[in-house]
């Protein structure tokens, strides 16, 4: 190890690598609230693409795991380091390359943050439209793990926002993937393999992103329902209406009453009304312009009402501005209310009712307690699974994935696998699929060094 | 060859299997204006995924190359088959599955045409927003050339709007990818990597598609300009504006001249005006209400005149139907005027002036003749190259698109790379992308059967 750090000091040059003591806590762990703290051989606070460059040569020569870490904001343990490897922190590369507004992208190096990189935009009159919830989250992270967030009903996924990268393949070669276009038909598509994969593949150092225009004008719609079941169904018409919402939310009645009282918020909901609502939709609309905003949101009135909600509330700015902040932080609410884990299954949209009553059947038959909510408008369902028992919370979760996954949907909307999911995947998911995911990771990076003990960990290949 | 015959017709049944004579002519090509004609050893128009298991397993044990055929529209002759291969035409096998409104999805096989969905969604509400500019294309080439056209600069291209895929590996496993979710992070994308691989790691036989809200209403507005570059400055403000066009093509005075001569269009344009003008702006706007359609098309108008457009024309319906008609058809135009190659380089969008300057320069510099038009939103120009000596011809493409790649932009924005532009991608990407593509592709297909001849083919592997 003593021989590690010297080849990585030698090729990095001073201040750069930590060890032992020096290698603070917050390097150990990510947000997920199972996955185990682990301190890595080495730190390695890269400053340039150079620096991933050095690092990966001689990782790649030693046989060493690498694995790169973000802001650290991940909930699935993704970012947790091997306790013989190397973690490489992405804090130092925290630049705003270019705003570049005729063409609508931004390039970034991976520790930028997204609070960093909108409040850059904001004279521009451009956005970057991917909002995971945490805005403490960095771009980089984000682009390992495709995050998604509320906004995705209108403007996608992290995957569907970034158009090129540059990345350091594990045996130090330098690509560039993609470029700031958004038509391209040249080859495979390897920025949307590396998007998601988790570190696995390549370390990303530079994302060429897509910005649309900043919106001018927003309002948001509460609508309480009698049943989930109601909520459910009025998404399809919500999204075949042609409103087109930035923002289709659900929230449960228990997470509704959670946050609003965490954030002392008063929605202003008459207490008669509160009392039978099951469950509430939030709808966010945006528009450049005034006029039509108001027009769009009489019609999602309308069209709300004809569906069975209760009442309507249109809120003012800063109630909505609160509550979609509540609404953000429900994860933090779970976590102080003592929940297990937390689950980011994705299902068909209007499978969420479907969905929502197995998992209540099999919380039920497991003695587990749920609550959750979620991205109603791409049926990303968040459930807070309240059970110590690590046994009975391994069937519940096995049970819950693979019901989704019956339905049409996938384990992960947004948190990817990491550490925490990988076990569930490996159980559930198509043999054929994961041999060819694992020769795609070999063809990426035949020694296994990136981001070891993560999906697709090829025991067979690792050459330490 | 005669056992080859035996081996397929064994497997599969009678009625499926045609070789020698019995291969019509439309099997050997595309609509290329460059690529050879092959005639396959065999032709196999398959019924089922079953079928095609049988024929990809029969090949992989042979080492024999198999090529998939769509609707035989392609531009880059990705779908010419081998002399010594086998073609699979997916002409029966164009069922649409499902069209499932609640969660605005379809599920269809890679035969179904464009024109044929299109009709089948029509009673829905819903639209596929691919419109790659030629409604008798297959679902399945699409997929398979990660098609663009005109909506792109709205809705993306193929890729964008695939969720999910059925296909058949090399060894003649089934594989899903994806599905009828929008949000996933859940292992690599494999959907992602398969579109737009022109059939070289694997054969699609089943794609989920995401719909949108048909729109209701639309309006086309066209601008003529005194300059190429005055056009080009206005996209970007355009795209900016939060207008958000379904279409922003620009067309050149040729091509104008051209494509509206041909479909005998009068668009209403005074002959003072058509004299000065260099390039004219097609702007396609849609909503789903008439008066927020109206309310836009009187912002587009006075953005327009704001940005210097000579005029502005808000076209009636059937005039603006015939005129994105004949824009369509300005490929036939160019091929019926003797177009030697068509080109369909991307380049960042502003970036659209410098690269036409650069093009004028490299066809004056080799005595060769180009006219164009393009989807201006999306950087995406189209060239007809008029050069009969084939080396010519060879140094301008070689230039025009090393010049595409130095502004950011790519060889193929929609038509792939097929046998004719593969050349120039080996010759000017990255030598460390395409080693990579090709381990990419040997972890996919390790005997090379895959629509070998084409890009990624890697002789070194191939066991027949």
């Amino acid at each position: 190890m003593a021989e590690l750090t010297e080849l990585l000091t030698d090729a990095l040059g001073a201040g750069k690598v930590s060890v032992g003591s020096d290698i603070g806590e917050d390097y150990t762990h990510d947000e997920s609230l199972t996955a185990s703290w682990v301190t890595p051989a080495a730190l390695v606070r890269v400053e340039s693409v150079g620096d991933v460059r050095s690092v990966l040569s001689i990782a790649n020569e030693h046989g060493v795991p690498v694995t790169a870490r973000g802001a650290g904001t991940g909930l699935s343990g993704a970012c947790v380091p091997t306790a013989d490897g190397i973690l490489i922190s992405f804090e130092r590369m925290n630049r705003i390359i270019e705003i570049d507004a005729d063409n609508s992208v931004a390039t970034v190096e991976p520790g930028v943050l997204l609070s960093q990189l909108d409040e850059a935009l904001a004279p521009s009159g451009l956005a970057y439209a991917v909002y995971p919830g945490e805005y403490s989250a960095s771009l980089g992270g984000n682009v390992a793990t495709n995050a998604g967030g509320m906004r995705a009903v209108k403007y996608g996924v992290t995957r569907h926002n970034v158009l090129g990268l540059q990345a350091v393949l594990a045996t130090g070669e330098v690509i560039e993937t993609g470029g700031p276009v958004a038509k391209n038909s040249t080859g495979y598509d390897l920025t949307q393999l590396i998007v998601g994969s988790e570190g696995t593949l390549a370390i990303v150092t530079r994302a060429t992103l897509k910005l649309v225009p900043r919106p001018r004008c927003g309002a948001t719609v509460l609508a309480p329902f009698t049943t989930v079941s109601e909520v459910a169904k009025a998404v399809p018409r919500i999204v075949a209406s042609g409103i087109g919402p930035a923002l289709l939310e659900y929230v449960d009645m228990i997470t509704m009453a959670a946050t609003t009282h965490s954030a002392d918020l008063n929605l202003g909901i008459p207490p008669a009304v509160k009392e039978k609502a099951a469950a509430y939709l939030v709808v966010g609309l945006e528009d450049s312009n005034e006029d039509r905003l108001e027009q769009v949101v009489e019609t999602t009135c309308g069209l709300l009402d004809e569906l069975g909600a209760m009442d309507l509330y249109v809120l003012p700015a800063e109630s909505a501005a609160k509550l979609i902040s509540a609404r953000e932080k429900a994860f933090w609410v779970a976590k102080a209310a003592g929940a297990d884990e937390i689950v980011d299954t994705v299902v068909p949209r209007a499978m969420i009712p479907e969905f929502l009553a197995k998992a209540q059947e099999v919380a039920t038959a497991n003695q587990t307690w749920i609550a959750g909510c979620g991205h109603a408008g791409d049926g990303n369902v968040h459930l807070a699974v309240f059970q110590k028992d690590p046994v009975i919370l391994h069937t519940v979760l096995l049970e819950l994935f693979g019901a989704a996954m019956d339905l049409g949907g996938a384990i992960s909307g947004e948190h990817a696998l990491g550490t925490e999911k990988k076990r569930y995947f490996e159980e559930l998911e198509d043999p054929a699929k994961v041999a060819l995911m694992r020769r795609v990771k070999a063809a990426f990076d035949p020694k296994g060094i990136l981001n070891a003990g993560k999906v697709f960990d090829q025991e067979e290949v690792v050459a330490r």
